[in-house]
Formats: C-alpha cells, structure tokens, sequence
C-alpha cells in the first residue's frame, strides 16, 4: 500500500477539498510572547479558585458519581440550569425557568449553537462596528453577510441601527440577528444605557430581528450593577442572551449557557452536535456557586479589576495623554483608546511590541477593516485585567514611549 | 415596552427565521424510561473509574492550577495530544507527533468539527448503510448530500463502495467523505478485515475521498486487538481517525480527538469556534492515563462486556432464535439483529416496550429510510453494554416473548 503514502494527498489536494467558508474566515487570535501582554483578554490568574473547585468536584462525585461521569444530554445538567434560570428571574423580574436555558461549551460555543440554528448561507446579521471577532467569523463560517452599525462611546446607535435595518428591509434582504454585547463591550468597553437598550428591542421587534445578547463580560461590573437586560427589557421574547461563568470563575472550564425564550431553545438543543457538554464539569459548577464562596469571590474579582482599571486609567493619562483619549469602562476588561489623529494603530502595535508590550490595532475588531470610515485604524485595545497595578503602570509607560517615538516619526 | 411583549416572537416566527438545515434533520437520539434498557449505547455505570479522576484532578491542580483553569487553545493541551500520538506511533507504526493531533469535545464534536472543515452545500459524503445516524445529522446539518454504501456482516463492501465512487464521479460529483467505523460499527457490530480496509483506503485514494474513520468503541476489543486501522494502512495520508476516551473512561468527561496528517489537522484547528476544551478536563485525563489504574481499567472492562456480550448472546439463541439471526460482535456495545421475513422492526419494538424492554429498530440507522431495499425494518439493534447478566437474560427473555407475539399475530 505505502510506497505513494508520502505524497498521497498533497497540500493543495486537502485545499481543494475544504469547505467554501474556511476561505472567508480570518485566523483566530493567539497568546503574545511579549514580556507584557496587553493584548489578551484573560483574567488574573491568581485569582482562580482552584481549591473550592477542587472540592466542589469531590461533592458532585459523593453525591452521583455515574451521573457526573455519563452522557448529561444535550441540554446540560437540569439543576445548574434551574440556578441560572432563578438568577434570572431575581435580576430581571421575569418568571424564568430551566427550560429556557441551554448550557453550552463556553460562551463562544454558544454563538456557534446560535448560528447553527439561524444563519444559512446569505443570511443577514447585524454587528456593531466594531465588534467581538470570533463572533464576525462565527456567522461568517456559516454563510452569514456581516453588516455592520457604527459605535459610539455609549455603544450601538439606536437611528445608526434602524437606517440599517431599514435598508436592508428596502432591499428585500431583511437581517436575521442583531450580534451585540450591552455590557462592557469587546473592544469598545462601552455600557448601553436602558433608553438606547429599549429603543434596540423595539426596533428589532418592528423588524423581526432576533437580539443575540453577549454578555460575556457581566459580572465583573466595576461601578456597580449594568443596567437591565435587553432579554428582560423584551420580556423574554426575541432575544437570546449568552452567559458564562469564564470570567467570573475560570476561562478554563467551558461552561456557559443561552438563556431565550422556549421554542428557540427547544431548537438551539436540537441543533446540538457534541452529544452534550461535559455533566462533570455542569456539577462542580453548580456545587461551587452553592458553596458560598462564588459571591465574596466575585466581589473579590471586581475590587481587583477595579484597581488595575483605576491604575490602568491614571498611567494611562500619565504617560499616553497627549497621543490617546478614551472613556472609562464601566466593566469588564479593556481600555478602548482613541489615538490622535496621524497615529496609525499597527504602526503604534508594532512601535508598542519593541517596547516589549502586545497590544491590539482596532482593525481586527470591525467586519470589513478595509472600508475608509470605520476600520479601526485609530484604535488600539489594551487590557488591564491581566496584569497587577505596578506591572500595567511599566507596561503602559513603555507604551507611552511606543507612541512618543511613532508620532516624532511622523510629524 | 412590554405590552406586546408575551405576543412578540411567536413560534411561527421563530420557525421561518430558522436556517434550512434546521429542517433536514432528525431528532437526536434519547434515553428510554423503560425498566430494561437495550437501547442506549451506553457504559455500565458502575464502573466508572471516579476515585482515580478525583485523584487525577488533584494532581492536574496541584501541578498547574492557573494553567488548568485559563483557556487551552483550540488545538487542546499538548501533553495530552503527546500521550495520544506516542500510542498512535506505537499502534500503527506510523512516526505520529502531537502536532498531528487535535483536541475535540467528544468524537461527536470531532466529527462536526470535520463537516465544518469540509462540508459545504451539496458535497457529497458518503456512509455505510446502516450507520451512526449523528454522523449523518451532522453532516447534513452542514449542507451534505449523504450517500449510502452497502454493509454485509464484516462491514463495508469495497466493491459496492467502488460503484457508488465510480457513479459518482460519472455525475461530475465526486465524493468528499467517506465515513466509516472500521471497529465494532455501530449499530451493525462488524469489524473490518485488513484486506477490506486496504481495498477501501487504496479506492479513496485513487477517488480522491478524505476518509472519516470513527473509532468511538476502539479499546472495547473483546477478542484480541482489531486489524490494523485505516490512518496505519494509508501512512497517515488522507485520513482522520476520531478517537475517544468516551467508552474507556468516561462518557461525562468529552475528551476525544482527531489524529489526522499535519496539514489537515491545522485546517480542522482554524474551524473551531468555541475557544478550545476545558484543559482542566484534558489535564486530568492525561493523569488518569499515567497514573497506571487506566490500562488495568480497560481490561476489566474487557472482561465485564466480553461476559455481557457472551451471556447475550447465549440468551439470544436461547430466547430468539427463531426469529433473529446475527453475527457475535468482536468488540463495542451491540448486537445488529436480523429479523426473520414477516416481522417488522417498529412492531417488534413496539411489543418489547410493552414487555418492559427498549431495543432500537434498524430504521433509525440508514440515511434513507424510505428507500425500497436498504432500510433497516427487518433489522433491531440490541445494547448489551448497560446491564449485568442476569438482567440481560430477564430482558432478553422478555424479548423474546415479544418477538413470539409478533410473529404469531403475523403469521
């Protein structure tokens, strides 16, 4: 058999034979290796409450050790669902329950379940400009046509948005989803306040849009509660909100969940693949957030995060001011910095890593980075949440060298 | 803003916002409440190896705490895809490295993950009739045209799979896949001889067809080790072998992977849309599996199917011998019953149900049910993983009473 083995299937061979949509998908983003990473969006590592997981998985096994260690459907663990779903009901006042809560295998997972189960090929959804952009390739890789709705430093533009909408109606196109992330948005750091969230839900229902709701970052809220959900704003109906417990416990668990209405979770579960998340994983959750430790130790997280943005915010006014302006997030883990006008991101990126320092350009966070207005050529995402107060005051004075020595060269 | 709100959405809107694929698929598979269970493909609870994956994520934690708990990457801990391709190299005698390996959520998830890779509206897979139907659900989620290859009691047929490739590149469309299970198939329980393997890996090779090879039950051998696999035979070219931890350790933990050349398995890493597994999970695994309990594990397991499988099959001739016939599975979870002419699968599951007693008919496992000849009604697919002996005889007693009732209300 073996003697044509070595060249049996060659590169190009396997090219050809790829699916048309690996063609359309930008790579995914990857770790630096720079000594200080200002470019991941990871949480501080100490922080991770190994021990109380550790023992929170000692608990699910006592308690049904073939339950944790067999097939747990597609669904997911009923229980952890029916804790997710009275989480719900207490924030947003609606009576919420385990059957409109699916769990899935992260919350990126999640946006994948959601695109299974709406987008075709040609299907319109609608994303902010910029936006998250594993979401951009997530649609894309299932047929999606991305349209963009421009930011601002509060978030998506309720008229911005509906000029979309009606356009794409004027065409006959009428979009499918709204892709957005009210709270703390990845990149903007922007908080969508409740008139702009109401005047969202309204126009998507005028339209028949679905809202898909990215909440990926709730909970680490620095300056108190967010405002309400859109999924409660739209009384339950039309919006499907994704959580996840990556970052107020661990990046490293893959536990998440889509919380909708129930005829639209019947169907995200039916266009399930994976035969079910891990249950092991969906009781030791659920044992730890009973443990009585998740509450202090997300209060823990968010005095923490609020300290390096706080730190991250004066350094930053400190060494960068006269280069970046930016507003404060009220959340989550970014600065969303606005570079004075001739600096160019990639070239401030590249400036940045030879201080020893990753941070992100704007252009890999808008759909289509080559159009003239919106391209995010004036942005650069910088991190504050990996990193402890001192190290993001050295990492951002280099960064201030970076943008010193860029705008000398190009004045 | 809620006025309308209990109105909005409805279920039909829901539905004619759903993708197409969403209406080309069967439902997935679910546990029967029925005292005796011969339906689900499942692991005997009992033997679970809990205090050993306990022991095993103490020493993950202790180990690397922040590692184990922060996001992996797509491709998976590469320890773990180290210990997977040194068994592969051994095995086949193939020189297989951890960059030729990928992680995947359950073998489930490694399938769709190959349908996302190379899968597009119309390509042609090709199956063995009968087959997994989540693989079938899988592949047409992402636009597949499946067709059918026949199956006789050692598995596919090369020289009917020849025709239908030869068919197929007449109409200008050729295959893209071939999906097979070389071991124990599920439902049918055949295991490929070398010499069929060598035949359909030297037909693909000359068609140009990627093959799928499915090793879910891989491990489960009950009569000594199967032939060599179909990744070994093609030295390593042009095939991605699926391999689990699902029947060996634990269906709970979703720990798989896809061993494939390198260029294919960088292609299958690019289409992932979940940010990796949890590599807490894979670093207990890789634990468990150096920690010596996982070889002895396995051959007890060996041990208790081999007696499930005898004892069923004893009861069988003892109970049903006039009205089935099958061929005693080398390894996996199933008998593939044939019925005698005149008795129907879905009668006859109907009258074991009424005797307490789950069995899948054979219609569930073609892609086309319909079709005149190979449709699966004269077939059942008995499990005889789940339950010890003596209630395996009590179940298949039963059984047999019901396939009594059957054929005298027929004859």
């Amino acid at each position: 058999m073996s003697d044509d083995s070595e060249s049996a299937f060659p590169a190009a061979t396997i090219e050809a034979l790829l699916a048309p949509a690996v063609g359309r998908l930008a790579p995914n983003t990857s770790l630096s290796p720079l000594p200080y990473d200002l470019n991941a969006g990871v949480p501080d590592r100490a922080t991770l409450p190994a021990a109380g997981l550790l023992a929170a998985m000692q608990r699910a096994l006592d308690a049904d050790a073939a339950g944790a260690l067999t097939y747990g459907g597609q669904q997911g663990y009923e229980p952890l669902r029916a804790w997710i779903a009275a989480r719900e009901s207490q924030e947003g006042g609606l009576d919420v329950t385990s059957a409109q809560v699916t769990l899935t295998s992260g919350s990126a997972h999640g946006i994948d379940n959601i695109a299974a189960t709406f987008v075709g090929e040609g299907d319109i959804v609608v994303v902010g400009a910029p936006t998250y952009p594993g979401a951009i390739r997530t649609f894309r890789a299932r047929g999606a046509t991305i349209i963009e709705s421009p930011q601002d430093d509060d978030g998506l533009i309720p008229s911005a948005l509906a000029r979309v909408l009606d356009t794409r109606r004027m065409t006959g196109q009428q979009a499918k989803l709204l892709y957005i992330q009210p709270n703390y948005d990845n990149p903007s750091g922007a908080t969508l306040p409740v008139e702009r969230r109401e005047a969202i839900v309204a126009l998507c229902r005028q339209h028949g849009v679905l809202i898909v709701e990215d909440d990926a970052y709730t909970g680490i809220d620095l300056d108190g509660p967010p405002p309400p959900s859109m999924f409660a704003i739209a009384g339950g109906r039309g919006v499907m909100r994704v959580g996840t417990f990556s970052k107020t416990v661990a990046t490293g668990l893959r536990v998440a969940w889509i919380t909708s209405q129930p005829e639209i979770v019947q169907k995200l579960v039916f266009m399930r693949f994976d035969n079910g998340a891990s249950p092991l994983l969906h009781r030791m959750v659920l044992e730890y957030l009973r443990s009585g430790e998740y509450e202090p130790h997300v209060e823990g997280l968010r005095d923490l995060y609020r300290e390096r943005r706080d730190a991250s915010a004066d350094a930053l006014r400190e060494f960068c001011e006269p280069y970046v302006t930016f507003k404060t997030p009220r959340g989550g883990f970014f600065h969303w910095l606005k570079l004075r006008p001739g600096l160019d991101a990639r070239t401030v990126q590249a400036a940045a890593a030879e201080q020893g320092v990753a941070v992100t350009p704007g252009t890999g966070y808008f759909a289509t980075p080559d159009s003239a207005e919106l391209n995010g050529a004036d942005r650069i995402r910088l991190v504050f949440s990996a990193l402890p107060p001192e190290e993001l005051r050295e990492a951002i004075s280099r960064f201030g060298r970076a943008l010193e020595q860029v705008a000398s060269s190009t004045r």
